[in-house]
């Protein structure tokens, strides 16, 4: 049976030493696009426009990577065994090639992932995120902290602040992300621990003290989609533009007055040239 | 009565010594929406799909500047010379602010008109366009040639080539846009002559071989909306973000795989950001 987000049935599946939570969504057959998801999220926390979208006409797969949710283990401090850990998950699975979708720390997880395993990766979607070394990527912790302090003056979830821009516009659309998070209201996911936050965001700082990666992104032949709003936070937009300068293969799509989660702000859009972009 | 690009009734104005040919569409009142059009163009270049879509909340002006189409005098080989005759030609209707709506060479008129009389201008779209002194902007001439060497090969319009991608999606667009353009069939405008076409691919390759105007921009406080495809080879995508980055108070817009003319490839969500940042 075809499965919606909001009725896609958890399961687990054992990968190395541990179990990871999984959904699938979509009719199977073709290459699965596989989801790399955010700091803080879990399974509940992709927007359903964006994936029944998508699962519209692909099997789509989303899961937790080690420690996060609802999966078993510690969440590592590295993007380099966050990806080790979703090569694993992959092949657990069967599949002999996915797309990528990763979206801000999942798209440094899909980046290294198409850099250490290019078999494996037919087509990457990257938003929201950028190359090793990036401009602003190291802030993560400031950010955040700047988000949470403005969250709580607002009496709103911090994602208003952190995902989207201060506009009327930009925040009409937090509400309806935010709504859209909400509707599914069976089997929910665990939430992250803080474990799993101290990982991750040490990972992403990690990521943005890192060396500058583009040069080894000139060697990704994989055609790639990047996406971002015009104003992310973040991960500032100028790193979608210098993925977009290195990647060979490479579609850009910037969304204005947005912030990192411009393509749920605009996720009519970005649906829509994410599902060309994959037929192609 | 309220007019479509359709049926439009084509005017003329005297502005200093000249005749300049002009139409209005949309209702009366509020800001006008003045457009300021691209090489070769005359008023029926224009996409009908874009300017009914902002006709539909705006009073929407289009002209012929001095000496295109079937505007008297000759075209002048200078972008200042061109902004003057437009700034003349906004006065002379009585407008005392308007929206500048700038595609390419009319977006290079655009940003020299708020520079110059900034008290004039309210709001500035410039799409597919770039600063003084911008990246590749005087290759104009042998990109021009390019594009009509592979229209005759291809037995196909040059802006095939010129402003949509090479990608089937990209081809498709431009078969609408071209079906499009040839839409209206009454009173139709006269094409531009060759002393036109030689003085604006003279002002074009004047202002790519300018000193940078990146420091000017800098201080155009006004809200702009920028546009692009993110393949544009007539005025390198690159210089959009260029202008992103130094004008204060903008917003960009990239759609992935199109060319200088994005904004035609995707008149809808186009039209719906433009009205979005007008109404703001």
């Amino acid at each position: 049976m075809t499965q919606t987000f909001q009725n896609a049935v958890t399961r687990t599946i054992q990968v190395k030493d541990i179990r990871l939570v999984y959904r699938e969504l979509g009719a199977r057959g073709g290459v699965p696009v596989v989801f790399l998801h955010h700091l803080t999220a879990v399974l509940d926390d992709w927007d359903p426009k964006l994936l029944d979208g998508i699962a519209g006409s692909h099997h789509v797969v989303i899961f937790d990577n080690r420690g996060v949710g609802g999966s078993g283990g510690q969440t590592p401090a590295s993007v380099a065994e966050m990806a080790a850990d979703a090569i694993a998950f992959i092949e657990a699975l069967g599949f002999a090639q996915v797309d990528l979708f990763g979206f801000s720390l999942g798209g440094f997880v899909a980046q290294v992932i198409a850099e250490t395993r290019p078999d494996l990766v037919r087509k990457i979607v990257l938003a929201g995120t950028g190359p090793a070394g990036g401009a602003g990527i190291s802030n993560i912790g400031a950010v955040l902290q700047d988000g949470f302090r403005k969250g709580a003056a607002a009496k709103k979830h911090p994602k208003h602040f952190l995902f989207f821009s201060p506009s009327h516009e930009g925040q009409k659309a937090a509400d309806a992300f935010l709504h859209r998070l909400a509707e599914r209201q069976a089997d929910r996911d665990t939430p992250v621990s803080d474990q799993t936050v101290q990982a991750q965001v040490t990972a992403i700082a990690k990521w943005g003290q890192a060396p500058s990666s583009i040069e080894a992104l000139k060697q990704v032949r994989h055609p790639v989609l990047i996406a971002n709003g015009d104003e992310d936070v973040m991960v500032p937009t100028r790193n979608s533009i210098a993925l977009f300068d290195a990647l060979p293969n490479a579609k850009l799509s910037i969304f204005p007055d947005a912030g990192h989660g411009g393509i749920f702000q605009y996720a009519d859009a970005f649906v829509d040239q994410t599902l060309r972009f994959l037929a192609e």
